[in-house]
């Protein structure tokens, strides 16, 4: 029969919410065509007779949305440290318990202990709790290793969490987290380090997909920042960075220069920050979980992205310091409440722009011809209810490459 | 066999949190010994030896705690109302949603067109998101109907839902919520209503076990409660407020003159409400949803309430408009986190406090011989990581008078 398109999968019967172009760009009563991974056709149900497939899943309501993109996250990490949060609510002071190994350390030292199966384990304990809300792809960064061993098992790790969950995962190498307790009176030696023989290392056994830095008072400097971005970049690795979350330092604008995907976090960026970032393409990924848990009080210029057309991403940014997140859903509610995001922006926040953050809006993020078949049905009204509905597990169906996964 | 005791189930292999005395009084390596749907038995698992049990289950590590107890709930509505609050965050007033019969007023319209069977389905599918995370004992109110008809519909919903789910439900008649469009410009027409008509029938048929009111500006009175209150007391019917969320109006001193159960959202409290509330018994029940959703300052005086010694207990609040909150371990996070309660308190607030704000701590909220056999199990290694872990859903087995329901 003329114009007769066969494939694997068809599913229909619900809304789709495509988030095509960073909106919702709902198809009521829509059908999803899926061949092997990939979406083969898409569009409202009575239009689809011409499609053949030899599996046929009706939705019966709802809506469905593309998996969602997870695009920050610190997943990989020994120890815990509710202890310390516990001890902090108890009027323990921050340097009472930094006198005490406290702190970022506390979870460097842990790190370090930990095997590789260790790892895996209780960071594949949190990534179910992600996935459990229809997370289809994940960025998880290294940077609690601070050792080239130990930041290679932390992409190790991260690389086995991938071959484990049915999930796409995006390997970050976040070397230039923090200066390592050896280097306390030299952290331009750990850049050497980062920049000389990790970096090298990581690229040649591809265990990451790009290259971020903290750049902060408390960090690393624009400059030191600059000769690890030139390491990656002559390695062929993509950059993002950690920046202006505490002050402004221009790392955004530093990033940008560097053609970043993204600059996280961004509190106390300028309007001369998201200029450079819209030139260059940089993506703002806003991480509402540390400013929550902080009781922070400068909001992320949502305003300035929006005039500027910078693409706003949410994310968990998942860490066992300043955001125990276990979900990117709440993260949607926080964009909404805290920072004042629409709820059709948090959702392309967690969905196209999440995935353009991690250089895969080619590929995911929306529902389009092409992309990769990820996709969650939900058995709700709208799609604001995603994020309305104040915490608690929303029912979903979670299809990742075409197929139905939970 | 001499001091040999016999019970039909024995659990152990955890660390029990009792909460004991609101504090959590861990036993390690702890048993339950369970008779019908009560704790016969309960200490360290080395001391069980004389316990003779049907049915042995080892739970091979983690905690057990009391059932959780969320006691301020409005599960029970009809509609929905995210699309108004999408339309809040897209930068439309309330006046202009009040215009267009959004706010409260939406939700009486769809709570009065609803079926008994559409208000059991709908709230079902919000209680259980939050059964799923350990909640055995839940407080539901009436209050969108607003008409004799509609209130009682509400309250034999509520009286359904109790018999539907493996869950000890309380219900309360929160008729003077706002005063129904009909009596808008005689709200006293409409508390008669209550006192003289609904009250009575209420009581006759049992529907309630505890009586509410909203006291506030935008609400009423406290001479209007009064009237409300003494008619539910001539009842029989314990009684408990709304208080102090906007303002100060000395609710929570009228609700202390009625030896109130509690006391709610508290905000604007004074020292002298905190001390009559000391004196009276009446619980200080904090909700944190609310607050974080309108983005308030104000915080309740915790400082207060410990140095009064008056129990603070965390609920979801769960309702359409200002807190659609479907986890109460969130709460517990925002308790800590916005309001500055340590998590031992957080957790005394959803267990042994909670039930003590619906008159049922000699039953249940704390692990003691003689409660309800109501607890949960969770692979967690203590009890702040209920309250660290922000968001997701954390697996738990969860026990109801003695029969694991999940
Ligand atoms: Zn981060
Ligand atoms: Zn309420």
């Amino acid at each position: 029969m003329s114009g007769e398109l066969r494939c694997e999968s068809l599913w229909y019967g619900a809304d789709i919410v495509t988030m095509q172009d960073g909106k919702y760009s709902i198809i009521p009563d829509g059908a999803i065509a899926v061949r092997q991974d990939r979406i083969v056709w898409i569009g409202p149900a009575r239009e689809a007779k011409h499609i053949k497939a030899g599996i046929h899943t009706p939705f019966k309501g709802g809506i469905v949305t593309p998996g969602l993109v997870d695009c920050h996250t610190h997943l990989v990490f020994g120890g815990d440290r509710s202890h310390e949060f516990e001890q902090r609510l108890n009027g323990v002071s921050y340097s009472e318990i930094a006198a005490q190994g406290g702190g970022i350390i506390s979870t460097v030292n842990a790190t370090r202990k930990a095997t590789l199966e260790q790892l895996v384990s209780s960071a594949g304990w949190r990534l179910e709790r992600l996935l459990a809300e229809g997370v289809t792809t994940v960025e998880i960064k290294s940077g609690y290793g601070l050792d080239r061993d130990s930041e290679l098992r932390m992409l190790q790790a991260i690389r086995q969490l991938a071959h484990n969950y049915p999930v796409q995962v995006q390997s970050t190498c976040l070397a230039a987290h923090a200066t390592p307790p050896e280097f306390k009176d030299d952290p331009d030696g750990w850049i050497a380090v980062i920049c000389d023989e990790l970096l090298p290392q990581v690229a040649s056994e591809k265990l990451a997909d790009a290259v971020d830095a903290f750049c902060e008072h408390l960090a690393f400097s624009p400059e030191q920042v600059a000769r690890v971005f030139t390491a990656a970049q002559r390695l062929g690795l993509p950059v993002k960075l950690h920046a202006e979350q505490l002050s402004s330092l221009g790392g955004s604008r530093l990033a940008a220069q560097f053609n970043a995907l993204s600059a996280d976090h961004l509190e106390y960026a300028t309007e001369a920050d998201v200029a450079a970032m819209a030139a260059s393409g940089t993506v703002a990924v806003l991480l509402p979980g540390a400013f929550y848990l902080l009781r922070e009080k400068q909001v992320p210029p949502v305003e300035l992205f929006r005039k500027y057309r910078v693409p706003m991403a949410l994310a968990s940014d998942a860490n066992p310091g300043t955001s125990p997140a276990l979900s990117l859903r709440l993260m949607l509610n926080m964009g909404c409440t805290l920072f004042g995001m629409t709820p059709e922006e948090a959702l392309a926040g967690a969905t196209i722009h999440g995935a353009r953050a991690l250089g895969l809006a080619d590929s995911q993020g929306s529902l389009e011809v092409g992309k990769y078949a990820d996709f969650v049905h939900w058995p709700l009204q709208r799609p604001a209810e995603l994020v309305y509905w104040l915490g608690g597990q929303l029912p979903c169906q979670v299809i990742f490459r075409g197929e139905a996964i939970r």
